[in-house]
């Protein structure tokens, strides 16, 4: 297919600018959840969109913090068709810490655009993703000449989601009747490749666990008593150590008891796409080398298996020099990405027994887990929405091609669908590339306008669709 | 015996008020030699260390700060007899650092004195050991009617033991004529109980090392990347829980090697000692159970057997909630203890080996050494120093019975007694309750008061003993 200049596509060109200047004006607030002292943030970060929604026209517009809940945005425009799809956008707008900021070229919360890739945290994930409905709408009503929707479109974002969204369940339970819907639309995951368009047909589960193993009740000279006494530092890596085995599969038993594998054709499948792994590990990844459960390839590993990752350790003493202590406590994060019908109730039921069969007596380990995890997520690849979904992106991309791929990624997708009654697709542009989670978070400029171009292709799509096409 | 009131042990108590005050002072200064930050407090305490040695009588009194090693002080002061016994003291004025400053009950430098005991960082090690002597040689020359000391008495104190001693061999080397001696006196270690003196014979070799493992260059989304690319954390404590087997015997091939077994008798004399486990685990060690190497009792596991401890561990996120990444790096501190013929340089050559063996491909484990380490020391439990010392203790604390005990702890006391070509001797009362290292360092007066007196009576036997008597 050719470069073919839309009508919608016209629209988001000539909003490009001033809407770029509203993304960065977002990604300055620094609306860090996993953090309280940013709580304010997180607050202004709401206030900042709802601000901008009303401003795009959306009539109703609400902050909601009627609940234990940071700050989320919910919004609505009705199309004035009372037989149109109704379709709820889903994303977040908060953003990961930005801790490492020596690590970062320009200040995370400064963000500017460089050779057309803009920078700053949350540029990409979700600040960007989200942003592109504001435009992509804009463009959508500019490009069919209407002043309303084509579907009736609700738009929740919520402010927990990079902390494991502890709340969602409440918060969709408390507003069911504004959130009603015939299609989820979540806008917070990625494309195949810049050049290789594709939407998501899985998220795995999450959730997450802090270990404390205890030991002497005061910092010991490790002379006077090491070796006499548990160090717990030795007794925490000695359980994490035993986390995995020698194939690098999690030693957690009954861990994978739930998880499905996928069918011979779902592996050659994700054996056909056009992935370059050598690339990979020496540009995204950051590696030296692929590496993980025995038996799988990459992307196997990161879309259709469960993993055990730990996200930090401290514990002791961490200052200059050293210091010859048996220290009093140790610490790690450990996060969980399940697939399948793993659900992360039973998970967190086994790897605390996991750990209580592995501590050895004379330390205590106790186990916290972090709100109750989020359940693994696969969309029907063949219900309308998806197919709505990848041509709303090709005739973005220029491309008849859309491919079908699993994120690694989680989010509280499962309990959305779960509680809304509704079936989803996923409709969003960062890429591998894009260092989410990391220092010097970006997103390109050209993929950004993409998604927008799509979200517009996407309403007027799913209207003609219609409600009764996507039952 | 019954409590004897010395002319020795009278000039210690009329002295003692003021001497305690000078204790204080000493500890007001935050000589933490591992941190940069405080070098000008190492160089504050040596500064008023030599100022009180003047200001007892010492005529020669010297700030060394004529190398790469942090401020130590030397003072002489001849006994006017060419054919005098020539004694080193050696001891130690920087001290621990003071982090977990919110466990202490009393900030760490600002020393007081509650129901006859000392608080404060340095209070027990080595402030208070060594202060002993400024008391302990007056009370000698009140005792004695002396204008000078009875032996021909050099004093070294420097300001890196705690940091490892990393630059001793220098030192003693570049001022090997001033530090000639007969006999050395290590103040810088403890007696078995308050109620229990003894001498130490024995103390533990150390080597520190900072282990690093580097993964991805940037930290990854634990979703895009995670289960794909190595883990340093995972790696880091998959190489550190296997330091140790299930029989908490350290895995390193050829560890063991030169470690020396304790005869029979010595195990008799070891199991012989009053010492109360229950006592001990629920007080000074402040732990669950007692814990080691399988096959030992508790306090060969603190005197005659090898460690390998964990200090302290770090990497990934360590913040508030969770961070769903795959780190760049994590870090561990380690310290081994070494006995018998075990040499620094051979452990770190086996432990490096160790890593590199143990640590799989896709990360980089580097491991730096800090110094050079030390070796152990074991003291001749029959030389007449021996018995000296044995008799001074046994002076001060009314009894007739002065244990022999190991040590767990390190000093740079094999390096003194080969530089020097000297049999070295241990005199100091700290006890394994004087929390040294931890928060809430202290010292009984008591103790304090019974060293003063010990030194004093050990500079007159040590006369009587005569140069020709310590051959």
């Amino acid at each position: 297919m050719l470069s073919n200049m839309t009508s919608e596509r016209s629209a988001v060109l000539s909003g490009a600018d001033e809407w770029l200047d509203l993304l960065q004006d977002w990604v300055r607030i620094p609306s860090v959840s996993a953090d309280p002292a940013h709580s304010a943030d997180v607050a202004a970060s709401a206030q900042f969109l709802a601000d901008r929604l009303r401003a795009t026209g959306f009539p109703q517009v609400k902050v909601l913090d009627d609940g234990p809940w940071l700050p989320a945005v919910l919004a609505s425009w009705p199309s004035g068709d009372p037989n149109a799809v109704r379709v709820l956008v889903y994303g977040h707008h908060d953003v990961q810490p930005a801790d490492g900021v020596d690590r970062w070229t320009h200040p995370p919360f400064e963000p500017r655009i460089l050779d057309g890739v803009l920078y700053g945290r949350g540029a990409s994930d979700d600040k960007g993703n989200i942003a592109m409905h504001l435009l992509g709408l804009s463009a959508h009503l500019a490009a069919t000449g209407r002043t309303a929707p084509a579907v009736d479109l609700t738009l929740l974002v919520e402010g927990e989601e990079e902390s494991g969204s502890p709340h969602i369940k409440e918060l969709l339970t408390s507003h069911r009747e504004e959130l009603a819907a015939d299609l989820i639309v979540v806008s917070d995951t990625g494309i195949f490749g810049s050049g290789t368009p594709s939407v998501c047909i899985g998220m795995r589960g999450l959730v997450a666990a802090e270990i404390h193993v205890h030991g002497p009740d005061v910092d010991l000279h490790s002379g006077s008593f090491g070796g006499a006494v548990p160090n717990p530092i030795t007794e925490l890596t000695r359980i994490l150590g035993a986390l995995h085995d020698e194939n690098r599969r999690i030693a957690v038993p009954g861990f994978y008891d739930d998880v499905v594998d996928p069918t011979d054709a779902e592996r050659a499948a994700t054996a056909a796409l056009p992935f370059d792994e050598h690339a990979w590990i020496t540009g995204p990844a950051a590696s030296r080398i692929a590496a993980g459960e025995a038996g799988w390839s990459t992307l196997e590993r990161i879309g259709a298996r469960p993993t055990a990752e730990i996200n930090g350790i401290w514990g002791g003493y961490t200052g200059p020099g050293n210091k010859t202590i048996v220290p009093t406590d140790a610490y790690a994060k450990v996060t969980f990405r399940l697939v399948g019908r793993q659900q992360p109730e039973k998970i967190a039921q086994q790897v605390t027994a996991f750990v209580a069969d592995t501590v050895r007596p004379g330390v205590t380990a106790e186990i916290h887990w972090e709100g109750g995890g989020v359940a693994p997520l696969y969309v029907d690849t063949t219900h309308p929405a998806t197919t709505a979904a990848r041509k709303a992106l090709g005739l973005a991309f220029d491309t008849d091609e859309v491919l079908m791929t699993r994120e690694g990624g989680s989010g509280p997708e499962a309990d959305l669908a779960e509680a809304i009654g509704a079936p989803l697709v996923f409709l969003g542009v960062m890429t591998d590339d894009d260092q989410i989670h990391a220092p010097n978070e970006k997103a390109p400029v050209r993929l950004l306008l993409k998604g927008c171009e799509a979200v517009a292709h996407l309403w007027r799509d799913l209207a003609e669709v219609g409600r009764d096409g996507l039952k």
